[in-house]
């Protein structure tokens, strides 16, 4: 393992104090909880956003608390769900009269601790919701709901509730947003290289020489199949064709895209792969939109990369384009 | 070789296809010469900024076109200088009547191509200058200028002086400002793993397990020494006194930070160098200000990072927290 790190089992308190000073102005910190949350003072009467996860993704998803994006991001340890205990102490921070949304990615793990925490939350009086983001296309045929992950699409929940939210839409409504966002959308990735974690010091998998792996989880959970190393056009068109199919996308359609790399894929990469979505948007008679293309959400340093196709109606768009302002995320 | 990429001689041009595609209201592109231009109409008093160099490095210097950055990159081809008749398409669509200042990293063949270009401009008629970027400290004690290679502190330029420009300050101005960046600055990296150049298809050069290599360039070019993997802590105190000395930093001085990944070092990591990095700063009464903490100027996939420290003062403070809207950097 060649990292830059000194105690393997301290990356996360290490990473957030690290964070905490590059960021001084737009977070604070709840150090022993590993809370990220807006440094500015709560809005009693916007609803508050809290998302959250295993460490080892970002800049998701502490990078995107901040203004017309999330009020605060819990942070597991690496690649595992943050406890009960932790989401509680982010939630107890955020109670107002507008209501929480918590926005949690589909594994099961991490929907069990957050459930328990917004019980005990209710209890203290706070009205919560959820919604549950699971654009992972890549084992939709499977028969567990389970196989469909949370991924990439992740931040771009993160961006349009973020707006609705800062709006003042009412909790009923950023909910209705965020789950037309989630039902609108598709991700896929691939994988070209494992990832190590810290801790564990070794790859979770291999891939041999020449080998990627379709539709690979973000935590190196199993993929759709192993296959050799294709042409990016080829790659793309694969990835697109699969969403295209499991969205429901159709001619006329207008798409906001994401490509989103896993960490160790340069932007050249992407950019090559985002001109291969945009043809087969034209070629299919789509209309490709707003364009993000970089790292919004990776697995360490694991080499490959994702595709998100997202549907937009007049709303979704309009809340796509509204400002934003975080550590990782400005427009 | 495992890339997400079609023809490997055609990476440059189908790269910037897709940047065009994902920033449309933002850019324009001559595709033939491989120059991004700011889409807006140029502003005939404003001093307008180019710089380019050879591409591997994205975001730079591409993703820099915008307000309150440059006015143009000139790609040449992976880690390859771009040609006089590319440099010179580039100024010829900048001509204007405040003049152009262009930003070049320290590479000899950058700097004869950059000449060139600037001496069949003034015959054409553009006021014209140049500050050669030399941040690199790692090989600063040997005899040879060259060696004080232009790396990750070039964004930093791009920052300070494109606000300069925005700002309507003229060209002697904007030249003074750029040079007093780069005598107040100091860069050094550490690679723990080699890129690949697409169309060789195999790395540069090799680095055993657990072997990293101190103060290596970012095309490769041999570094200080190589030694073993230590941690995160010592690494970046042996960059920073490094950097320190070669800067004449010392107590009292107010910094800006800039933790630059490689491409292939995930924000977990860049972070912990941050913390790192502040910490150094506060032991040595020095003061961190601005931080930034990404991937800002790469070397393809190559595994590594580098520090950047800034001494400002009142006036670099000032533009380098002005407003800037590009593809890759907004605040």
């Amino acid at each position: 393992m060649k990292k830059i790190l000194n105690n393997p089992d301290n990356v996360v308190p290490e990473m957030l104090e690290g964070f905490l000073l590059a960021h001084p102005g737009q977070v604070r910190l709840l150090a022993e909880q590993q809370v990220v949350l807006r440094k500015a003072p709560k809005a009693k009467n916007k609803v508050a956003l809290l998302s959250g996860g295993g460490s080892g993704h970002e800049p998701a998803h502490a990078g995107y608390v901040g203004v017309g994006m999330l009020d605060a991001a819990v942070c597991g340890n690496v690649f595992a769900s943050p406890n009960p205990e932790q989401i509680l102490a982010g939630l107890m921070e955020l109670k107002n009269d507008a209501g929480v949304l918590m926005i949690i990615k589909n594994y099961s793990g991490d929907i069990m601790n957050f459930d328990i925490a917004a019980e005990l939350a209710a209890e203290e009086g706070i009205a919560i919701d959820r919604v549950i983001v699971n654009d992972d296309v890549a084992l939709s045929g499977r028969d567990k709901a389970d196989w469909r992950r949370g991924i990439a699409g992740t931040v771009f929940v993160h961006k349009i509730v973020g707006a609705a939210a800062e709006r003042g839409m009412a909790l009923g409504d950023v909910k209705r947003i965020a789950e037309k966002t989630v039902a609108n959308m598709g991700t896929m990735g691939v994988a070209l290289s494992p990832c190590i974690v810290p801790a564990a010091g070794k790859p979770g998998f291999t891939l041999a020489e020449g080998e990627i792996e379709m539709g690979l989880g973000i935590h190196g959970e199993a993929g759709a199949r192993k296959t050799a190393l294709m042409e990016a056009d080829a790659l793309v068109a694969e990835i697109f064709d699969k969403i295209v199919a499991d969205a429901g996308l159709k001619q006329g359609d207008k798409l906001a895209v994401l490509v989103n790399g896993l960490g160790g894929t340069p932007p050249m990469e992407l950019y090559i792969m985002a001109r291969a979505a945009h043809r087969l948007c034209a070629a299919k008679g789509m209309t490709a939109g707003t364009t993000w293309v970089g790292d919004y959400l990776t697995s360490l340093e694991m080499a490959g990369a994702s595709l998100t196709l997202l549907k937009l109606d007049d709303e979704l768009a309009g809340l796509l384009a509204d400002p934003a302002r975080t550590p990782s995320f400005v427009q």
